[in-house]
């Protein structure tokens, strides 16, 4: 780093965060030994990808111990890695484990000194505080209780995967009328039902409603008394095997729309992750079974885009030949933000690549620069020390070096993607 | 920028340009006022992006000042922008204004100093000179008239976009009918009709027929006389509600092999501008509505390329995912050039990409460099500068740091994609 | 490049060699004049594509010497690119040649000192020992014999494009039958006649089995006894003309089933290629006319890596857009190797960026980083120092500054990819 990225790097590494977009648990935040860190599926998939069956990784009943001593027995695969740089990092940062690498030799120390700190009162207050945290994105199940935990630091979201595209499954409708306490006889009960969860979120802060969403997928207007639908819905209550893939699509874009529909009515921006085939690898670990197919296009939005123009729609995608296409939605969609750098695409070639193209071309109220995704808060202070990095490397070669402008121009702008845009897009009335 | 870049930039500089595709009026190549400039959908699609609503930008009869006021409320959201970057350039080289940014608290000196600017006599011939520009390429109508301004500055290019797919419309029919003196019975007629207009675009010096195509096009060839052409045709001349879409595919790909034929016999190339989808976002400003979908390919012209081998086809993508491609059918098919970064992947990063994947493997004589797609001659000026500054940072790069060659080689590379091979494809006999 | 790259670079270049894939003839693996060089198929459609007719470069009965002076009226139009560096690195290194630039002047000169080099005896022998190259990969016809060169050294590989694609041709068949000596009546002859070149092959020391494969390749499981598959067959003993397009997909997709249950059997890696169409230029020069359709995706691949979880899959992708997905299919599959740098994408601007995405990403045990492509060995020395280059500068910019990691680590690593993989997993017994 040269002397502008660097003093571009201190300044945004100064803001307090807010997380866009995680899947902490409110309830246990922090993580309670090594295993929950280790245990984070881009150490057990790629350890498994470097060759350990799973059965190794994740037999049950072994100690977190145990757990840690085995997956350090294929670690070394993946030291060279930026997955594998978050982990030691957050080790130096955290744990004051300063050894040049984490290996079979030395993980034992690292297990023990971080056991200490976990073990420490107030550790998830600690780590917020070091990795500069004030609010985090939740990605809640609809069915979660919200009343448990302090809202404005942990912030719900209401994920509606299970609600658009395992509606057929009888635990999903049980699950929505037990939470809704309705009963599910038709598309009018259902379209009150996704009202009522509507309600119960934004009384609890929600502040998202969010959903990962398959290439294949085409949203489309279906009107909430369609008769397609109808009928869809009735073979769906006579029991999943009575649906066609016909009626599933059906369901699931009459769901998706209704979304869109409350999303407006409560003033809610509709995060769409998009890109995700699930289960491709069935005999890969626990979440590391998914992949993709990138042949899909923002234009299968663009009825849904025209059709919600004041729902704001923070848009992550999955690879990054998929970038130029949001970033130039973005540029012509008043309601399209670019949100962050999403899962594949979130290493250190493409994140480049990928803000590279969008500062060069979006209005910059219309960027969030980057979510954690994590499991556990540990991970939040590596993963945005990363994006912060090359963040500050960016806005130095294009605004400052080919555009000219001032450093604190450079800083002004970098701010308001790491932060700015997350207050006024998700708390716009504070 | 190093040494290196600094000479090569400089020698590129100073070679005067032939601007191989814009949108100039030869009328009015010049802008009268910073409404004219500002106006270019490039920033009124960014503010109306930013937030804008379209209905203040577009509103009737205001005045240009009243325009600019309006703008400059929004405009701050894009001065990190490249597309931001060309206005400040002009307005620094053009109407000497040198302030550190330009926004609402000093508009109004840059808007009189410009205007004072643009009524000069010869204001026009002050921003040519001052660019560097001799030839400016034009996209005119099929039945522009081409006698009334100087053909050998501002040379004719037949556009064939609304021949290809507004055939059914019945005033693209009417213009054709009155342009060419002639009644449209037949295919026959239609023939002869697109033929003469390739007679009236040559007398009067013009050097190409371009057209801009959807990601789905796929030309294939329909012999002229071909039926189900002919059934296609009698129903257009009943009414457009009596085509269907294949009626109207059928159409364009016979229109389309038809110009591909004229352009063999009077040597012109054909430039190929793939992969606009017209008018996704249809309450965007004017000029603001297209998008695209990148999921197509240059193996949908491959009958096209093998059917005329004599044609030239300088041809430009308008996303950099398809840029690949471009290179390698320019490096296999001795009649594919690649033609300038355009639209959406005119941006500095796409440049850069997309630049230094055509230099590593395309032969020198079928690399266009660059056209201005400019509306307003003064945007020329800034739009190549940026382009300069890539093409001398990637030559340094790649021919002299990677592959050992001199300054002077790559300063004639430089011009030969700059400038030389315009005058080559387009000019063959001077 | 910066001191760190040079070291990591010279540890890298002084380790020898083992080139996983090539096209290298094992009775003339060496040139024996110029016009073995300059005849590559990358120098003739270049000179081709920039318009030279394919008559003139391809004319029957000409001299070497003729061909090459023929060649040198228009190879001036490639001397900055990639591919012609490959040919000036080869004439200084191998041939002594240290003029600034060969052309039209002096290319006699070269010519001569090649040519008094390659009647050197041992001429191979010298070039293998300057490229520090141990062991070569060969591209083996099924029917290949394989018992008169030392397949120590040229290491034989099953290529078996003709049958998966063109077992409908009666030159197929009748090679498959004479080389097994056994008649093709069934589909049990034919897995049988499989099996029998496998066992050759493995006999002989072949260490891989390959193809490549068009982008609508999409492998499905057909049992082996399949009552499609054998109607199919059945139609094909009956004359090619009995064929329609799907009995030809169902057969290609049967034999290549049964390829990998023979791969699993035999523990042999099957590379795939993937991505190219054959003669999509059909009048383009000898090996000039393949293109492709970079519109596929891996998922295409996914029943067959869930099938085979014990065959090693070293995959190559023709387009750097498929790179990402690659990419991620290695990342989880731990049966999906990242392969080289294929062909159109094996120029330093998609190798950088590909190369940049493996590392970030994979398991440093699933990179294997280059293969020569070869069809003769003289060119694998530039080939690879191309690559190797590109490698130091990687490891350096992303292992070290971006990482932390030391030199050490960076060479270490840089080892394995470039021919630790290699020997791990092709040679997993040494």
């Amino acid at each position: 780093m040269n002397t502008l990225e660097i003093a571009i790097y201190d300044a945004l590494d100064a803001i307090p965060l807010v997380d866009s977009h995680s899947h902490i648990n409110p309830h246990a935040p922090a993580s309670s030994s090594l295993a929950d860190l280790l245990g984070y599926h881009y150490y057990t998939e790629l350890v498994h990808s470097a060759g350990m069956p799973r059965e190794k990784i994740e037999q049950v009943g072994i100690s977190s111990e145990e757990k840690v001593a085995r997956l350090f027995e294929s670690l070394h695969h993946i030291q060279h890695t930026v997955q594998w740089s978050w982990f030691e990092e957050l080790s130096r940062e955290l744990f004051g484990f300063n050894e040049d690498s984490i290996d079979r030799s030395n993980w034992q120390l690292l297990y023990d000194s971080a056991e200490r700190c976990m073990q420490r009162p107030n550790w998830s207050q600690t780590v917020l505080e070091r990795s500069h945290v004030t609010r985090i994105f939740l990605t809640n199940d609809f069915d979660d209780g919200l009343d448990d935990f302090d809202t404005h630091r942990f912030i719900p979201c209401l994920r509606t995967d299970d609600l658009v595209f395992h509606l057929q499954s009888a635990t999903t409708q049980q699950r929505l009328s037990k939470c809704t306490r309705s009963h599910l006889q038709s598309l009018d009960d259902l379209d009150r039902c996704l009202g009522s969860l509507f309600v119960h979120f934004t009384k609890h802060n929600a502040r998202a409603c969010a959903i990962s969403l398959p290439p294949w997928f085409t949203p489309r207007r279906i009107d909430a008394k369609d008769s397609t639908a109808q009928s869809a819905f009735r073979r769906l209550l006579q029991g999943p095997l009575e649906l066609n893939e016909e009626d599933r699509h059906t369901l699931s874009y009459w769901v998706f729309w209704r979304l869109a529909e409350y999303c407006s009515e409560f003033s809610l921006p509709f995060d769409l992750m998009i890109g995700v085939n699930r289960k491709v690898y069935p005999e890969g670990v626990y979440q590391g079974q998914d992949l993709y197919d990138s042949r899909w296009s923002m234009i299968q939005y663009a009825e849904l885009l025209n059709a919600f123009p004041t729902v704001k729609f923070p848009i992550s995608v999955l690879a990054s030949v998929n970038n130029q296409e949001l970033v130039d939605y973005a540029w012509i969609f008043p309601n399209v933000i670019a949100h962050g750098h999403w899962w594949y695409s979130n290493t250190p070639s493409f994140i480049q690549h990928d803000l590279r193209a969008r500062i060069d071309a979006i209005p910059r109220n219309k960027l969030i620069g980057y979510y954690s995704d994590a499991y556990k808060l540990e991970f939040i202070l590596p993963k945005y020390r990363m994006y912060k990095r090359i963040l500050a490397s960016v806005l130095a070669q294009t605004v400052c070096n080919e555009r000219g402008k001032s450093e604190s121009f450079a800083i002004e702008l970098g701010q308001q993607i790491l932060r700015g845009n997350v207050d006024e897009i998700f708390f716009p009335n504070g």
